[in-house]
């Protein structure tokens, strides 16, 4: 049901295939997500998104389970079905508990409920949470 | 520029004005940000949006700065501008460093854009992310 | 700080000016919101804008009233600051009041946060819930 | 496909049974639809959830089925599949007509229009919307 | 799984119908697809829509194919599957090349991610952006 | 009212201010605007961000001016108020043209409007739509 056909290894171009390869190296499996392979008719935006996740997604000043937590949220508010569902899995792979996925939850929505009321109320943002 | 004038203590009906000093109590200051004045016209939904913060952002199983964070993904998505710079503060208050708010920022913008590239090629999600 | 110049009746084209003069007749007074002045620009546009506007929001099977709370929800979760503006006046001028508003305020959060919390959980659609 | 399984009856915890079993008293029926089924994991935010809606929804200053309209309304801007059937089905067990539908419709559209309009304009609100 | 059953020819009325015959028309082909066939149920907003499609997505100042990759643009960020499908369904017919498909895709991406961090860092307009 | 004060040279660091540099000679003036100030923070995601928006604008498939259209399409849905100013003006710098501007709105305007429609009716994707 996707835009364009999903490519695999033997459709994709050399670069794109390459990509493809970097991606099993990175995760220790041969399983290449249909993300990556509807990417794949652009390899330049192939390998562009692809070392940019690694880039931003690897361990820093937060860590990688917080920064799933982040990428559903986002996911979540843009509605995006594929992303909640591949990042959500990911967060439980990095460590989510019920818990933890329950309180997102619960932020998530609070969130929403807020940012609304913030909206239709037109509140003036108070001089003291500016920078 | 609010839809509705901000309540000051004297304007606001006593059920509202005990709201507002719950809001007191519970952050050891005086002041009451504009939200919760804007809020103060209907008491009820006042009462009911500050009880259900304190409930949601309290220590659990995510850290309250971590719930901050998820909290500005969502009011980024949503562009609400008075609840980015609220809770930006409030991130900041709970430790948030400059380097978290970078990598913050990094995330947020790569869950933009591979939640478009998703949508915009409509690619179906992969058995293994069903739950 | 618009994208555009807004035109006075001077700068304004013919027939621009006279789709002004359709405002001010179907309002009864002499002022045209700022609104109508950006989309002068295009006066087909403005025309066409117009016209639909007064189709639509005309009464029906709805209350006037009703449909500028509908607008009034739109508007919020597009964060449409000018929009939830001028709708949350023209919902008054047609008798919303202030308990009205007030749970228009309620139902538009709650609806948010369900909202988020079925496309977080990726809940699938009953069957009994299809036409 | 949801993010994590539906719990019937026997998967779930004794407090989720117990809002299961005050939404089958409320409903005067005994089907649970899906969205209830999934919050379930976390009782508390299914529970708080489940009391949020019965206050906001109940009859008031506007009527409950005007309370689903617009409840459609913030659902379509925020693409929620889900939610769209769910209360679609609701409005017209409240007695939303065809015709009721149809502007319903109509007015979500127009607004979605001139939101678009207002925003790529940037038009400043005029003086006389401010509250 | 509309919330609305497609209306087939038989089940519309002749006001619908005569829309599907002005579709049929314009398109020298015999297909009317889903879209106008859940619209149908409201012939005077079948119409209204279907006539403004054909004035505002013909060529003028911008080239059909040009338009067609906005629609997708737009159609992407609201989320909308069966408007993303349609319209690039659409854009290639009007010759939308697989190398400007990516780039579309490439903008749609960078786009979403400066929006974002412009959004979540609340900047101020630069004085010279103003109109 | 930025979440993070905007650096300029002195406040930058080394590598913000080459960045910085590198703006002015892709754009052979003095003038750095706020974005990239607020971006200088974090100097990795400054670059980043940057070099993606350098490879990613340049004449390709697509003409430049046709990217900032859709650029602008985005920016408005997302209700991005800076973003929708310095692309509209990069657009006339890249010569747009009145009445192409005022086409793009009315595209912009008239898929707004159908999104909405076709979420609202939750229409199913044709077969013939799909890739």
């Amino acid at each position: 049901m996707a835009t364009v056909p999903l490519l695999n290894d033997e459709a994709a171009s050399d670069e794109a295939r390459a990509v493809f390869d970097a991606i099993r190296a990175a995760r220790g499996g041969d399983y290449v997500n249909n993300f990556w392979r509807a990417l794949a008719h652009d390899p330049a935006l192939l390998r562009a998104t692809w070392e940019r996740l690694q880039d931003v997604m690897a361990p820093g000043a937060l860590d990688p389970m917080v920064k799933e937590l982040i990428y559903i949220a986002v996911s979540t508010v843009n509605g995006c079905s594929y992303c909640v569902h591949s990042h959500t899995a990911a967060a439980r792979a990095r460590g989510m508990s019920a818990a933890q996925h329950g309180e997102l939850m619960a932020v998530i929505a609070l969130a929403m409920q807020t940012n609304a009321l913030a909206t239709a109320l037109q509140v003036e943002t108070d001089d003291r949470f500016q920078a």
